[in-house]
């Protein structure tokens, strides 16, 4: 555990659970990467857990200790923030089958003392939910004040409400879905078989002498890419403009500069991501269904639960569009729940969660300040 | 040449061209492999010019080759069809640049006895307009009375009438643009990108020994494959619908049936098409921007010409949206050219212009029939 005021409390947790997965495997122990932001007081009621997305980590509002970059949610994270660590007690944790400190592909398996590459089990959302739970046990924190996700982020959110019924008070989904369609697994399977196709790839063995199946890995990463952003924001921001104001090359080289941009975003996303951990976590996009997890019925998800929810899409996140955003919130209606729905107008596709937005800032602080 | 009434007349043509390229570089000889249906008549006024996808070839309604399956288009061209031999000479070639019998780069080239690979020039679609323009002229056809295209075709159907303003009369562009946006760039990219980055790619050095960058290829192939399904249509066509009523493996197999459909049209499309050829005629595409070609306004590019016009777009294509077939129409309504327009509702996307479209028959079988 170290800390510094940049950093937030950088720590780690070793939990022997057993933790019981959706597959019918076990994990035990349970590693935990993640950090906290501000402090716990004292009847513990003020603890916010924030869910990352597919390639997020635990450094939601510190600098990345690979890329030297500012959290990827700092905007929404800090002092005078919506989320404020001078009110809450803030959590983000790595979820498993990640690669930033919790456990995962890359992570050591116990029985052989090797990295678990494709012998760690499969996991659903809602086994990374589960494993959340273990590490609130040990932090000593019975209920949160909220839980908060955009992306990834919020299918951890709205499992959260439907696994822990009575341990969140206040929910937050932001460009997020109750389900992954047959495109978004469509796009997943693409990157899939991109990193598989990668002879580096070695069934998975390739952590021992440190050759990944980075090309692969960059193919699966652009091809994610292009659906987090807008035709409209790819047009605005790269248009057909050529790089660096030279003529067409008649070559194979990145002529425009949304061909630079994309390998730049493929080349750098390997340096800070494991290949195995990003089958592994796909996979658990492509299962997640939460209405299919209770008898076919999203309203059923969210009976139990006396949480109330904000739910908020973007008019230009064509991966996870407004109709998702929208059927999460006729299931909670239909299961009479307090709930709250903006579509925010962006540019950026289902980016625009991350960037600046004075509108999400507004919405998120409204709500959670409001009750809880 | 061969004849068989399966196929039309399977053809092939070695000209001494030499054709000069956008790039400054100059092909000769051209080949081209292609087909005819019907018999030109007397005053040579009654060809039509078919022109092919990225991945389309010269069987338009022949059975193909290689795959054994009926032409691309036997819905649109045939006896009784919008497109019929027994009224027209049907001409349809592949494009330069590709691999059914056309100089591309697995041809050979003639400085060296090996095939051309990646010193194959690159092209531009006016290349291949060009192209088809020599294939004409030793076919003894001074003016067609149309070309009709869809996808790629579409954009060589509005760059012939822009290169070869006096040789057409009547245009059909379906499901087209006359530029590639940044997003279909960047679709693009990642294909290519998955190409080179298989190491069986070799700088595209893969013909001696038989061994092509078939996974870059089929990984290529599943991306393009997205964009030219409807998120709606995927989803109707599959939704999250399992394997053969399995439950889930928790495995990295094929578990949706999405899946198992991607992977397949990856692995097939390698048996038919090569790498490098792919390359090109995606590099092709990337460069297509015809009022770029035209002083930066599109207008310009029609106003030369004498033909008439006729768009169609389906309203659930994303890859080549409704608005690119607007600007098209807008800049023939600049240049005062005559054109008629209309909008298909289809649930499949890109991919509705091959399918059974009783609407689309109807709309070229008015336009083809009425004047010209």
């Amino acid at each position: 555990m170290s800390n510094d005021a940049r950093f937030g409390l950088r720590r780690h947790a070793t939990l022997s659970g057993p933790l019981p997965l959706d597959s019918g495997a076990t994990l035990t122990p349970v590693e935990f990467g993640y950090e906290t932001y501000g402090t716990l007081n004292a009847d513990a009621s003020n603890a916010i857990l924030i869910c990352h997305a597919l390639t997020g980590d635990q450094y939601v509002a510190s600098e990345h200790p690979v890329t030297g970059k500012p959290g990827w949610w700092s905007r929404m994270v800090g002092p005078g923030k919506p989320i404020d660590p001078e009110r809450h007690f803030i959590i983000c944790s790595n979820v498993i089958g990640s690669c930033m400190g919790s456990s995962g592909p890359a992570t050591t398996d116990p029985a052989t003392g090797a990295p678990f590459a494709m012998r760690f089990p499969v996991l659903t959302i809602r086994d990374m939910v589960r494993a959340q739970g273990l590490l609130l046990d040990y932090l000593g924190i019975e209920r949160l004040y909220a839980v908060v996700g955009g992306s990834m982020g919020g299918m951890l959110a709205v499992s959260w409400a439907a696994t822990f019924p009575h341990r969140v008070s206040a929910v937050v989904v932001i460009a997020s879905t109750a389900r992954h369609s047959a495109q978004n697994i469509a796009f997943h399977e693409v990157g899939r078989q991109a990193i598989m196709a990668d002879p580096k790839w070695r069934e998975g063995n390739y952590y021992a002498d440190n050759d990944p199946p980075a090309a692969g890995l960059a193919v699966a990463r652009m091809a994610a890419h292009i659906t987090y952003l807008s035709e409209a924001g790819l047009t605005e921001k790269f248009g057909r403009k050529l790089q660096a104001r030279t003529a067409k090359t008649f070559g194979f080289d990145a002529d425009f500069q949304v061909e630079s941009y994309l390998r730049y975003q493929g080349l750098s996303f390997t340096d800070r991501f494991d290949a195995n951990a990003y089958l592994y976590i796909t996979r658990a996009l492509d299962y997640f269904d939460l209405g299919e997890e209770h008898g076919g019925l999203l309203a059923n998800a969210f009976r139990a639960t006396d949480a109330r929810f904000c739910v908020v899409s973007f008019d230009t996140d064509w991966l996870y569009p407004t109709s998702e955003s929208r059927a999460i919130v006729q299931a909670l209606n239909a299961a009479a729940k307090r709930v709250s729905f903006v579509e925010l107008s962006s540019p950026f596709g289902h980016d625009a969660f991350l960037l600046d937005s004075p509108e999400l800032n507004a919405v998120v602080t409204g709500f959670l300040r409001n009750g809880g």
